[in-house]
């Protein structure tokens, strides 16, 4: 296919939807994109763009032709044009913003006024607004003259003359309607409302908990600015979990089109991290250097008290993560949730204990090797549900993500508890 | 406040949306919330129950008066009715399903016949169609003279007599047009089509993939037989990531409200499976106890090595399930994905391999226990790389969700070879 002929291509990607046509560009080695693009000419789609992922995006940019990047932009919705533009050098963004009309291009300067991540962002500002006292019929007239409705929205909002709003009226409701009832009797008229500077995190989290379609955003002043949709809460969501995902596996923003260099260098700060408490956790095991030297058969189990301790906490630390992202563990709940895990760790230690004493004594023979290890597996495991619930309450408390850093945090306690544990009471009890 | 006065705490409760009423009861100790239900009495609400997580749903259900629950699920959509019925005893569920009128039972045992987990369940029945050779004017005229128009709806489905879909709608371009036009020459001709027994899976896929906002249900004869919207897409779409979140992280489908007992029983397994992969690499470590014996040092750093590559790993395998989850990962690009893997852990690998070489002769004075760690630090990375891509590639080949299995896999595998060179070396250079 990427034997020149345009039409063909051009023919072939048309059957695909834009989302898909990114796909492709995105699975392909960097030459094929590259030729693919300029085969493409004039005939790309700028829809295309928004839905590459960033880096893939960078690089097209820098092969489209700048005529063909301005007409392509030119169809695209305003917050779409926001997402697009927001990450580009100031040069290429002039370029766009210059290809704007200028409606739209006053309306993505504004949107680019506030904060990255927040609903001003993330808002439209192409909504269909009417005076509170239209009738049905005025609204359908009205909207019938417009030439430039949305191309898909499912409210229209009443606002006064101050630009406050007064209620919505859904779609479905204007037209099921008689022609001369009135819009506000329609209305929700204390719709849920989103200030522009509200972060993208509690958009996704008031469109999730109140199953929410649309909701007006508002400036300071309580005037309206634009709306958001259901779709770009959806996007959003997604966004947030994949962070915390990410995060949680100890990787960052990166993507699958990354280089190897840049994959690498993204990591290696993580790893680095692991290194340093990996090496605290030797430095516990050098502090027993002679228990262990009488005893080897204590340097051939340690490592299962530490694994049996990292994994519950891994276990209570992604509840504890994933609550406090849904806002289900507040200040309400906290102490039953934390004496839970406190509980849970304790049982679960005492189930696991007995059995890891029964391996101790089966494969070594020795009675008193069995209660130390099931001692060690108890305080654990007991630690594990107890960091694991309260260092991402802590980090949380503190502004920070917990996401980010519990992982490690969590698992150098319980290595660190872990060996002690075992070794000391080694020292004690079989020396 | 839960001291009788049904008034108050019904005004109280009045002021929040279900979602929020459904939270409070969340949190609340299992004697308060019963008090509360029993004190709410006849004024309780069916949504609330809908917006409940399942353990309290349980709990609540058997609290709550059968004719105040007939009452307060007559005034649910059919979509949430069925899923608040599927899990419900067989007694309950004839009860409640007595209590509809003839319509929704019939939609409501309709949906029931599909699989759980499927579009079938998940899709609503209210839905408007309109035949094709209708005009906007008679559209408009059929919706205001209709009774039972669903409460929110965005497109409306044209569809020929044999209910084969032949366009959707959408409402606001029903608005701004004139009486006369048709609908056909308004409608989108060839909309995505979702069938009934497609996974949820699927569903969440497609909506967020294609910025869908809503989708007709066809059966296997391709005859319409629901409606899908992006509210109920989202809330999939939140529940899949969630339980990939959980399961990476060795918990199965569990809720905050829980008892100690549930939890604790819930995670034992997973803990189990652990204890048995840590056994595995403790039975390495046995091999080499004359090594260890020989050089104390040895059981000091060994725990470096497994870490490292369980941490580098883990990040492999994170990138490697969502990937997956998100359909990035294909076989068209498999193989450059696999490369790069193997090439960041070689490179990490030797960036690290530096570092703890520089560790071990700084702690230990000797040049080859330096050597012996960092060989093995190169090997353990590599091996994290592959094992963190082709374990769970392998795994959805196979049909298993990547997300369950591959992390105890993944740890085991490094644990196993991190232990196994850095000792075996360890014997061979140092001895």
């Amino acid at each position: 296919v990427e034997a020149q002929d345009q039409d063909l291509l051009v023919d072939l990607l048309g059957q695909l939807h834009e989302a898909d046509q990114a796909d492709l560009l995105e699975q392909v080695s960097p030459q094929d994109r590259e030729s693919l693009v300029r085969l493409w000419g004039e005939r790309f789609d700028g829809a295309v763009l928004y839905e590459l992922e960033e880096g893939v995006r960078d690089e097209i940019l820098e092969i489209v032709d700048p005529r063909v990047l301005a007409s392509a932009v030119q169809e695209m919705e305003t917050d779409d044009l926001v997402y697009l533009v927001e990450d580009m050098e100031d040069a290429q963004k002039a370029e766009v913003l210059g290809a704007l009309d200028d409606a739209d291009r006053v309306a993505v300067e504004a949107s680019l006024q506030y904060e990255e991540y927040t609903a001003g962002r993330l808002m439209s500002r192409e909504m269909v607004t009417c005076p509170p006292h239209w009738t049905v019929g005025e609204a359908i007239d009205f909207m019938r003259a417009s030439e430039d409705l949305p191309e898909t929205f499912y409210k229209v909002i009443l606002v006064d003359p101050r630009m406050h709003v007064a209620g919505t009226v859904a779609l479905g409701s204007i037209m099921a309607n008689r022609r001369e009832v009135k819009l506000i009797d329609l209305a929700d008229t204390a719709p849920r409302l989103i200030r522009a500077d509200q972060p993208n995190e509690d958009v996704a989290y008031l469109f999730n908990h109140y199953h929410m379609v649309s909701a007006p955003v508002v400036d300071g002043d309580g005037r309206l600015v634009g709306v958001i949709t259901i779709d770009d809460a959806m996007e959003i969501l997604e966004e947030e979990v994949e962070e915390d995902i990410m995060r949680l596996g100890g990787v960052g923003d990166e993507e699958l089109s990354d280089s190897v260099w840049e994959t690498a260098r993204a990591r290696f700060p993580w790893l680095a991290v692991n290194l340093v408490t990996a090496i605290i956790a030797s430095l516990v095991i050098a502090l027993f250097e002679d228990t262990i030297e009488a005893i080897v058969a204590l340097a051939v189990l340690m490592p299962i008290i530490a694994s049996m301790g990292g994994n519950a906490a891994t276990q209570t630390l992604t509840v504890a993560v994933r609550a406090l992202a849904t806002r289900d563990l507040t200040r309400a709940n906290a102490w039953r949730i934390i004496r839970r895990e406190t509980l849970v760790g304790l049982g679960n230690g005492i189930a696991f204990a007995v059995i890891i004493a029964g391996v101790g004594l089966a494969w070594f023979g020795s009675p008193m090797l069995g209660v130390v290890l099931a001692l060690a597996m108890v305080i654990n495991l007991l630690v594990a549900g107890l960091s694991g619930i309260l260092i991402p309450m802590a980090l949380e408390k503190a502004g920070a993500d917990p996401a980010l850093a519990s992982g490690t945090f969590v698992t150098t306690v319980t290595d660190v508890v872990g060996f002690f544990a075992f070794l000391g009471l080694a020292g004690i009890l079989l020396l």
